[in-house]
């Protein structure tokens, strides 16, 4: 029976910090099912949300549980739901969209205008249990664990940023190898990739690019890196950039770089302006940008599981810790040191 | 039989202005062919050699014959031009490619790196007579009048750019009415365009705008334009973007614009460096960009003819002032004062 | 006050014909709405269902009301439609999708493989009142009237069609110029087909053919045909072929018509099989064939209404009668004699 | 220094059989170089051509130097191909086009209508040295060995079809797995395809295309195959057919198997006509068709490179056997017994 209160992490209040609180268990209203949560991931927003930045503070409405990135048992369902069967183990879409407006109903529900988040605009997953409307739930094949299932969000990131510029047999330059540039990595490499190399200042990063697929890794803020990138791409440049670490600095090398004709998909969030020599950099070049946000809805999520099912994708190596959730600050100290790529926190599953 | 000097309009040293000069005919090569000028289009860049400004000033080596934009008839061919008919009529492609880079050999010589463009890199069409590369030559149907067929160039940077976002059925913003923003707006509303709206400063062109097509032509300087322009776009702004003005700041406010999931395409060519908001502006709108750069060959010029012969465009209006090539310094005048589109000089056709 | 019992066009027993019947009004269920029908489309289908042929006997259950091209009001709503306004003006998606497999999770519901339709495998529109899922409500701006609102279910599975292969500037050959055919025409035009060429054996559509924007129109039982319609695309036969006749030997020849490199979108429906030319006719072409089913949801909805409201379709002279409900059998005879293309009735609006 | 006479495989007369002769070097034309030969590769097409088929007698003229795909050295250039350095090492597209129809003028030269294709309509590279139009050689790297080099072209034709509807995550399948059917396998692999599942008779090709990557291989006159394709396909049928094999009935079954929304890529050649149930395979399913004919110019050949220059593709255990050309007949017999996959011949290297 589901209890009256649980755990949960919780911003409880405007500042930096998290805490561990009994809160009271969410009761779903008839288009939404109740989740008992098996395991999360720790995301790069949740960091922002723990320290309490300027894009948090004028975000974030505190009380609020945290986290989106997760795995899950339905427990129960509301009264419209009952196609939904208790009991299965699911994932979700995290982005909950109005359903009504052109973007929605031309299947483009990830670029919603009035779309709110679980774990910044509600309350999210960090927590034993959790409410969602039954139909952002993504319903996992036995075959996928917990581990795995729990990163779905992050994973389909970089899944819609790769399959927006289909790499097979083309040289890619992937800027940034946090999480999602590292997973942008093992799906271009499960793509074809002909030759992927990689931008990355953390060495722990680097070293897991390499695990993951990358054939050449380098470091930005060593010399000659770009003179190193031409050299391995015919002199033309890499013909398609994953642009993942949202850096003005590697923003603005990312275009010059690209060669002509070449496709660059933004994803990492550069903070304020960047000015960019546009008629150099991408309009004599014939360049075409991709701006990416969120997952496709759900082509994005069918094609993280087929990669999934059948083995093709390498990311074990990227899920560098597994931490019972109590001890979740160990999991952001390590984030934050630079030393993990991926956390999972279990939750509840003893 | 070919006289053995010509008249010409030629750049005759560094700094501003052009002479009309008495020059040698030039002798072909065994890949080209000598055409006989029959009219030709002055472009902005002419305009920019003319006054010498710092790109001129960077790119053109005097003395040098401008001009890109032409029709005329071949009168003599090279000896591996054996294909090519003397007499018929033609237009052709000012860029001259190397044929032989990754781009050349995949159809996309317009962005191949070591172009060379008549008019700026070796001797142009304003002159009695012009040499070109057999390869260059579009052979015209005589259905196509000179007027038109002496503007191929500029309808073709504007046809590429159309032709990389197809407005059918769609909202469009077209972002200055200079000649080729203005035979953008002719072929976007020939091309279905549901709601063509466009910013324009220049009282002359905005009237142009609405001749060939435009629904909503404004002024940005006039207060509350970008109100107006999201209130005709259910509130969302437009699907498309046309930016042909090259200006920073309508460069901005085009992004600013652009609806979720839009589509822009860039032909204007900003100045140095231009700031963007990324995150809002292009990433989370899930934004696409496409640098557009000359004419796509030959898609591009069937594109043009066959528009062009079924009757579908309404450029008449754009061809302001046709002017005897003597009185050339008029048409120059005219342009840059802006009380004309496009200006052709008929040459050497009593 | 909504009434207990209503009138509607039934399909009453297996065989030919349709009545007029008393029956009662539909209650609906919890997602859906009831609407009051203003006016409705007579569609090819309804004609198939009326005789009674091979395809109605193995598809059709009696007792049905049959319809499923309308425009109406919403009078009442289910506990879980709330957020639709009673009185509001509405179409609707007339092809009930299950909303949970891969295809309709993709945005593609037009393939879902467990769709119902109204009209056909549940009660349709022919009749003072019906019951919609409140997800396939497409309401209706004023500026479109009752027998345009009418009619976008046959007029989207056109603009799907010619969606498919975008005819900008492209020579277009149409086969068949029945209801679908002839939208087809009018979208075609207005989207910017260079040529467009139609193939009708039936003297009274092939004038309609020309007044919604075919440039020739041609008997295919007249001699030479083949040849007339290559002489017209340069020796090298269409670029785009929109199959709208299903008959087969036109459907032959339109594949052996279609250009090098050229898109065939088929939305004619073949009886049984149809042999074809494989090599000839498609690989060593290079054709690219698109099957086309239904409307996309709900793009094509969005695209019928904008091309509407920006007055770019000519689709009166299609809307051939507008006959009150009670003369549905002369609507029904009109369009078998050939002699109607649109016939809209209008139902209960006195 | 080139000799005056040769050695060649030569078609003699109409009727079956080759012959080895000894033939005159050709002589270059201008805008040619002549190649001496290193290694070929044995094509499906030079066995209809040895048993003189029907199509080999309506296409052949005797006497005719049969092959087209090679590798060889530039020993002479004519006196319009000064850009070429002999000694270099290359292969060429045998596909040798007119250069100036529309179709070539826009990127399409495979599907030129007045292609002249070497070892077919004019002499070709079984034999000591050859011609080529400077235009189609392809100069090859030397991490390229020459056993691979002989065999760009039909890996091309396995790429041009793959490329048509990349991969990447989905299930394929693969209909026939000859010799450009085994790189197709291979070809999807390296692409990412999830799930890749071939139906062949031939038991030593099923085991060639479990070694290059399939999953599944099925025989397809074993009981049930189609059951069990639908059941490692989500009861949903594959995402993609590459049909390879031409065979009518593997055909109907391909279309009868494909996905709703799926993609199938025609590249095998049946003979005659073939019917299809267009309306419940093809229209009903919203399917796409692809017809595949020779190689993209030159993006199909920059694809083979980049592939196999990153060690991407395993093609190894599919070239079967090496022979000198002497024993050209072992190695035809061996492709006739179904004991081969590709034969390549040695060619004056010793």
């Amino acid at each position: 029976m589901t209890p009256k209160t649980m755990n949960a992490i919780v911003k409880t209040h405007p500042g930096p910090g998290l805490a561990l609180r009994e809160v009271p268990v969410p009761t779903h209203s008839p288009n939404e099912v109740l989740i008992r949560i098996r395991a999360v991931g720790i995301c790069g927003t949740d960091l922002h949300i723990e320290g309490w930045d300027a894009w948090a503070a004028s975000r974030i409405k505190p009380p609020l549980v945290i986290g989106h990135e997760f795995v899950g048992e339905v427990v129960s369902v509301g009264q419209n739901a009952q196609h939904i069967r208790p009991g299965i183990r699911v994932s979700a879409e995290g982005h909950i969209t109005c359903g009504h407006c052109p973007f929605c109903r031309t299947g483009q529900g990830h670029i919603c205008q009035t779309v709110k988040i679980i774990g910044i605009d509600r309350d999210g997953c960090f927590a034993d249990y959790m409410m969602m409307p039954a139909d952002n739930l993504w319903p996992l094949p036995d075959a996928i664990p917990d581990h795995y299932a729990a990163v779905f969000d992050p994973l389909g990131n970089a899944m819609h940023t790769v399959m927006a510029a289909p790499p097979a047999g083309k040289s890619v330059l992937v800027m940034g190898a946090g999480a999602i540039g590292l997973f942008a990595i093992a799906i271009a490499k499960a793509s074809g990739a002909a030759l992927i190399i990689v931008l990355e200042p953390n060495e722990f990063r680097r070293n897991l690019a390499k695990q993951v697929g990358a054939d050449l890794v380098l470091d930005p803020t060593q010399p000659r890196v770009e003179d190193l990138i031409r050299q391995q791409t015919l002199g033309l440049g890499p013909e398609i950039v994953f642009e993942m670490s949202g850096h003005p600095s590697g923003f603005r090398q990312a275009f010059r770089l690209l060669r002509n004709g070449g496709h660059i998909c933004l994803l990492g969030i550069p903070p304020g302006e960047v000015p960019l020599r546009w008629a150099d950099d991408v309009i004599f070049k014939g360049a075409t940008i991709h701006g990416i946000s969120g997952r496709r809805m759900y082509d994005t999520w069918y094609q993280c599981q087929t990669f999934l099912l059948h083995n093709r994708l390498t990311i074990d190596p990227l899920i560098t810790h597994i931490l019972p959730a109590a001890e979740f600050q160990r999991g952001f100290d390590l984030l934050k040191e630079g030393k993990a790529a991926k956390v999972v926190l279990r939750w509840g599953v003893e």
